[in-house]
């Protein structure tokens, strides 16, 4: 990356004790990497911020992992609500620096502030959901089902189940959501309330931001009195630190949000391991709309016009941004395209999170110029990160054949398919991958149509919404934030919502087990006051 | 192999209804396969059993998984009292036929008839204990987050989550359970409660046992309305048809159990898949049994004659077969060891499933002579299958610096590793790969020890015992029969137990879809009287 100019923005606006120093956490301890210098950069200005940042090596690795390692016997062994407070506490430590935190993750990432104010309090949001599952108990998964002794013709065991963490988490940072789905975001929260220490890979895009949270976070660690090597943060490539970590045989589970060639790499990794382990990898989706015909000759217009305002929030840099349409043509597609070629027209070019993701996503474009026929372009932009929105337009059969056209462009671009009638957008249904998304527009005339492709649906994606659009993604108990690869690697998890937890957690049984020694989750008289299954049955005794 | 001559045991004791054909079965209709010829093997007559049968090939793997594909929608659309009537019917048939089944699984493996017996009753268990599930229909997960349209700066939509069949799903039948593991065993029943179509791979060794169990599903799905591809029987290799199996694209799970080497190379074959599947392979485990000094004092003689009892039963064919002793050095060890010499030496030389697992067994007993010493062994047999049962020991540095020592051998062998002290068995613990099983032997004066061992052992199994033997497996709620690597590829599931419909599961999550569309487990109203988490809290209205 060509770097002009440095601006060192944080000098003038945070005090002294929030002062970026460009170094890694281990276990508590700074450490300044001695590999490559990286710069973040301001994607408005056009500018590098100080400090520099140094990518860690194999030592870092090792010495993180095996900090984490060491804390996991301590950390598991907390009790739920201890771990509960800590969750809180680190909510805490970034909501006092949250000034400071959303001046330099606007500088870095040129995504207004109105977003990362609001990307705040989604994180700390997360670490509080995370709090009350474990204070609620359920994700132990506790079952007891009683002796028999007397059965016959063999007399039946106590067993007793619940779940435990499987070990020390290696998180990935992703690009796009520098708090949410970075250091301290889902996948470090989830983890963390399941009994895993985390070693955090931080994305390159954000170095800044991920060092103000790493430290959020390991000040809420020795608030809390959890063993340091509870959490660690690097810095470094993903091909070389991020591959290390993966393969570290004391890392025993990966979550990771970013590009499929990024995401299928490390599910390699960790498959190619002398004991593979899983890695949750959220990676590419094109989230189709579908626009049935009566809401497209009800609302055709107004509808156009929606669809672009979500296509282009946050320059499209969602990994549920609606990069597909499919719909039946005729006059109401015909009003669906003419307001969004409108719309689009008025579109300002906001920032890209870094030039290297404006440079993809202009060949993306200029990939799909070649394949599809170009409907709108928003408005250009003489900065070399500026999203230049485009809306493009293809027949059924041409998509179907197409790879090209299937593939996911990260940023504001999408692709209307054009279909003959509703057996056309079946087979488009049918033929796509596997997706996070699958929006559908129907009025009450649809219904029918809807109630044949909803099945449909619910084999490609892992989230279906009648009506609004796929960007924007609750943090609750019945989210869904995954799909059929290559949406995910993993499709019987979810990286958002209070479900997240279940992918770093594996079932224990006990039988006969002394009840001197019984986990106080399937101890007798339930004195953690838990949900268990008693011989088959949901009971709060 | 060598077929001296062969004897149709059959054509005496079997209906003429019940005449085994030497076929496949794809979706539902009876195909002769023309690849390799087998025969199944009388181990203890050593003798070839009519009929032959042929390994099929791509072009029957690929009718098999379009048949599955086919089913899939429809097969799935059923309503879980319609799938749980369905497992009871092919309960129902397996029963119908229990007496020629019976009288074909002893012939094909030489387990005693007993044994047989008690399997044919845990598979029909199975099988029922799936129905249960189905109709209790926690299974579903629903989850409903009310609409909070009031809610500032945004509302909350309508989310709801419930679980759906991951797809068609392939099943590879195990040697050592030819009925429990094999055709219609544990995999199957609870791939099919999940509402997913199977493929099964049968195993060679007792063709005769499952082509008779897989005419018995075939009827029921006949029987029950089932699309006919929702099951179909192949027979093959593992490296040819199997792997063609597991990479076809419209298997979408698999389940496996059998060797290590097996196993990783079809968790290998899925990994390389375009679409990676996950694969549940219970592969290897040497189940350590920690007998504590407080127990060894007082009861190291009955220990060592009960072990013997669990070492030699079934031939050793066990998963849980106690491979392991670890224990500290002392009088109470040397009583356990004479006990458990004395008892071996009068323990018959049983049959072994196949004359290539005995050939490997002698392999692997030979392997361990070199490196452990001999402590004594079960009684010789001239008949090839026989199994020769052998019992080593050695000492934990021994242990620890031996890939060797710790490989599994199938069938009756033992190794006893003399520790020096507790930090000793602590280091065994710690430095084991990952069991299904580890079980504890400790007296009240144990107890302050056995809590410094349980949670190294939480880390390694995926079950745990104080007291009894690992052989022997519940079929219940709180059972896991699982564990981390090796002993199965994904810890975080069960292949016994209710638990085990959770792998062929996806979450979905639908976001104000209308609700004449939603299905009944999410509906308005609760219709199915479901268990569901509202709002984050369990609730049954």
């Amino acid at each position: 990356m060509d770097m002009p100019h440095t601006v060192d923005v944080m000098t003038a606006t945070i005090p002294e004790t929030h002062r970026l120093t460009g170094q890694m956490i281990i276990a508590g301890t700074p450490v300044r990497g001695t590999g490559t210098q990286i710069h973040a950069f301001d994607p408005a200005a056009g500018a590098a911020l100080d400090p520099p940042y140094h990518h860690g090596d194999a030592g870092n690795v090792d010495a993180a992992c095996a900090a984490a390692a060491d804390a996991f016997g301590t950390y598991r062994a907390t009790t739920s609500d201890q771990r509960a407070r800590f969750l809180e506490a680190i909510a805490g430590q970034i909501e006092a620096i949250s000034e400071p935190l959303i001046a330099r993750a606007v500088a870095e990432t040129g995504l207004p502030q109105a977003r990362i104010t609001g990307e705040v309090g989604r994180t700390t949001g997360q670490l509080r959901l995370f709090a009350e599952v474990l204070r609620e108990g359920s994700y132990q998964g506790a079952r007891i089902d009683t002796a028999l002794p007397d059965r016959s013709p063999l007399p039946r065991p106590d067993l007793r189940q619940r779940f435990i963490g499987l070990g020390p988490v290696a998180v990935f940072g992703a690009s796009n959501f520098p708090l949410a789905f970075s250091v301290a975001g889902g996948d470090t929260a989830s983890a963390l309330a399941a009994g895993c220490p985390v070693v955090v890979k931080a994305h390159d895009a954000h170095p800044g931001t991920s060092e103000l949270v790493g430290r959020a976070v390991t000040a809420a660690v020795a608030e809390s009195g959890m063993p340091a090597g509870t959490f660690s943060l690097l810095f470094g490539s993903g091909a070389g630190l991020g591959i290390a970590l993966v393969t570290d045989p004391r890392i025993k589970a990966v979550g990771f949000t970013g590009s499929r060639s990024g995401g299928t790499a490390l599910v390699a990794a960790a498959a190619a391991r002398p004991e593979p382990i899983p890695v949750y990898a959220e990676m590419s989706s094109i989230n189709p709309v579908f626009v049935l015909d009566g809401a497209l000759a009800g609302r055709g217009n107004e509808l156009g016009r929606a669809f672009v305002a979500s296509l282009t929030m946050g320059s499209g840099q969602f990994c549920t941004n609606p990069g597909l349409v499919i719909a039946v043509d005729g006059p109401g597609l015909d009003a669906f395209v003419a307001a969004a070629r409108e719309a689009l027209a008025q579109a300002p070019a906001t920032p890209m999170l870094t030039p290297a993701i404006a440079r993809s996503y202009a060949e993306g474009v200029t990939a799909l110029s070649g394949a599809a026929e170009l409907v709108g372009r928003g408005q250009d932009a003489s900065n070399e990160c500026g999203c230049h929105a485009a809306l493009f337009t293809t027949d059924a059969e041409s998509f179907l054949n197409s790879e090209a056209l299937q593939a996911e462009v990260f940023g504001s671009s999408s692709l209307i398919v054009r279909c003959a009638d509703a057996a056309e957008m079946h087979a488009v249904a049918d033929g796509i991958e596997g997706q996070l998304t699958a929006t559908v527009h129907a009025d009450d005339s649809d219904l029918d149509a809807a109630a044949e492709l909803l099945p449909r649906l619910e084999l490609k994606a892992g989230r279906i919404l009648f009506g609004g659009w796929p960007t924007g993604v609750e943090v609750s108990h019945a989210m869904v934030h995954g799909g059929p690869f290559p949406a995910t690697s993993d499709s019987r998890s979810t990286s958002v919502g209070s479900r997240a937890i279940e992918r770093f957690l594996r079932p224990v049984c006990y039988q006969n087990v002394p009840k001197s020694l019984l986990p106080s989750a399937i101890a007798d008289g339930n004195p953690d006051h838990l949900w268990r299954r008693i011989d088959g049955r949901l009971s709060q005794d």
